[in-house]
């Protein structure tokens, strides 16, 4: 295939295609760039290998997938990258091993890849992967292996790992009724970034808050402190923000066996920091508050004994029901992302 | 979507389509299927929690993908199934730990699907999974969680851990000069029998030996036996055939700086067992010996001091070099799979 060769709806770029380099030569492009903490074993073996100091890994994967999870080009013109690409794949799984309170340890990658996507978008992948790991702190997090095939669409699977220091494992499952509901992170802000960059408004203006509800859709900031933080403070239930409040508390209270009363208050004040692109684009931010996904908040439940840990914000509380999400005493529909809505 | 819309090159099948059912109603219908080994902590969760005995853990991770590793419908008119790839998802990744020497102890699996997948064809997948892992001896692994998105091709992507009971793990990198090297498993059966999948040979008639080739391809049989009880009959070098004996062998005799030296006569022997196929196809079964791929059998060097465990079968040994393949004095060309040749 000419080096030049496009599919349609490949990335943009100069330089040889990966189809044009081949499996060996593009991994040797991409591992020095995905190199950071050591793990026990890593790339070049049939598996890797990694530490479990307490003798247990907490472990997870997720799947990006082109015009689904992210876009080549926003059909706005705004530009889009796989380093950002990247950067999503770490911090999504990054963050689910997070809400477990537990502490990353490893990823594996594989990516899967038409013949004309060019090496350099490949490149990006993986300096935005890095660049992840490295920004939001993930220290001790091996990218321990991988693998690279071929297929008629690009898509990142990642398997993170996470050690949870001797600490329970803190599930979806032990919130009780006078629980306080308490996240961590922003509300609605990738929701916000993602119909920015869906839409004309100029975003190279001098609007800082435009620019980095954008940021907080490409570069997603899951809080990977928090997880650790609440377990250690003694939250009795845990999950991350990935899908949104509407969708996501509901999941926590059905498996708590409890209903969630949500405080208008508190979520109109996270509407507010929104209000300017809210403004911008004639939207209700509350829509995004409340049905937003891919913030990659940590949700924490605590009972009375427990002090809620700094950085998490009270916006609700528990009470004896079956799974069902209130605010201000009526109920929510369960909207937010499906993976398979508007099939 | 209408439950009987097909996207070009679905699979086919009656019921609703994974569009129709939804995410949680998809992962409701497979869920159960998958049960088997418990973890410590399956799936419902953020993450899943895994034991680890020894304090660390393998991992590994590999992707089929629709149309480059797997078939929908053969174009001969053969059937293929989604308990196949199942089977297949599970039986790659089960073969990397075990060429480690560690004993699988959990799968996470991503599955990208069309909307317009039949949830049949997922029931199937679920249950060539779950075959595999009982099947192939796998009972200490947990199917521990996993993704289920949305995209334009189905791809699988499966990643594997495993517990190395205390063991080193045995790398490529260790064989030296005067090392027997050897082979657990079959050679060029999974070749043979993609090459009559593809072909109009009828396989249905009397020949149980195109049949057990056919098979070979569909449902691969890795030895999880083998890989712990070579590391514990002190194996140097270990690694399992994906890609082919002349793609594979390089690799370990790169990783160890050695050259391997074939014999011709255990290659004549293996291509013996393919000679209906061969005679029915007029192919060369030594090239399937050679360059066939999906065996998953186990290569491993031995020391003289080691004594070569049950079942495997001496096909060279390792001489001074630089990581080339000879057989019978002559190198060979290293051909076999990549997964971006031909592109």
């Amino acid at each position: 295939m000419a080096e030049d060769a496009r599919g349609p709806g490949s990335p943009r770029g100069n330089g040889p295609t990966v189809g044009a380099l081949g499996e060996a030569g593009v991994l040797a492009r991409i591992l020095p760039r995905l190199a950071g903490a050591p793990a026990l074993l890593g790339p070049g073996d049939d598996a890797a290998l990694v530490a479990a100091p307490d003798g247990r890994f907490a472990i997870t994967v997720d799947t990006l997938v082109q015009d689904q999870d992210f876009r080549l080009e926003w059909a706005s013109g705004h530009p889009a990258s796989g380093f950002d690409v990247g950067w999503k794949a770490a911090a999504q799984n990054l963050s689910d091993v997070n809400a477990m309170g537990a502490v990353a340890t490893s990823a594996v990658i594989s990516l899967t890849l038409p013949a004309a996507t060019p090496v350099r978008w490949v490149e990006d992948f993986a300096d935005g992967f890095a660049a992840a790991v490295r920004g939001l702190g993930a220290h001790r997090c091996a990218v321990a292996g991988g693998d690279l095939g071929r297929g008629r669409e690009i898509s990142a699977t990642t398997a993170v790992t996470g050690d949870l220091e001797g600490r329970a494992p803190v599930l979806r499952s032990g919130a009780r009724p006078g629980d306080a509901v308490a996240v961590c992170g922003s509300l609605g802000a990738a929701a916000a970034g993602l119909a920015l960059l869906e839409s004309s408004v100029a975003l190279d203006g001098p609007d800082a808050q435009l620019r980095e509800l954008v940021r907080a859709q490409c570069r997603p900031h899951p809080p990977l402190d928090a997880g650790p933080r609440a377990a250690a403070a003694g939250a009795t239930a845990m999950m991350d923000l990935s899908d949104g409040l509407a969708r996501d508390v509901p999941r926590l209270a059905r498996a708590s066996g409890v209903d969630v009363e949500l405080d208008p208050a508190a979520l109109e004040a996270a509407a507010r920091r929104l209000a300017p692109a809210a403004a911008a684009l004639g939207a209700d931010p509350l829509g995004w508050v409340l049905a937003g996904g891919e913030d990659f908040g940590v949700l924490a439940c605590f009972d009375g004994a427990a002090t809620v840990p700094d950085g998490f914000a009270v916006i609700g509380s528990c009470v004896a029901g079956t799974g069902l999400l209130r605010l201000g005493g009526r109920g929510v529909a369960e909207t937010g992302w499906d993976h398979f809505d508007g099939a």
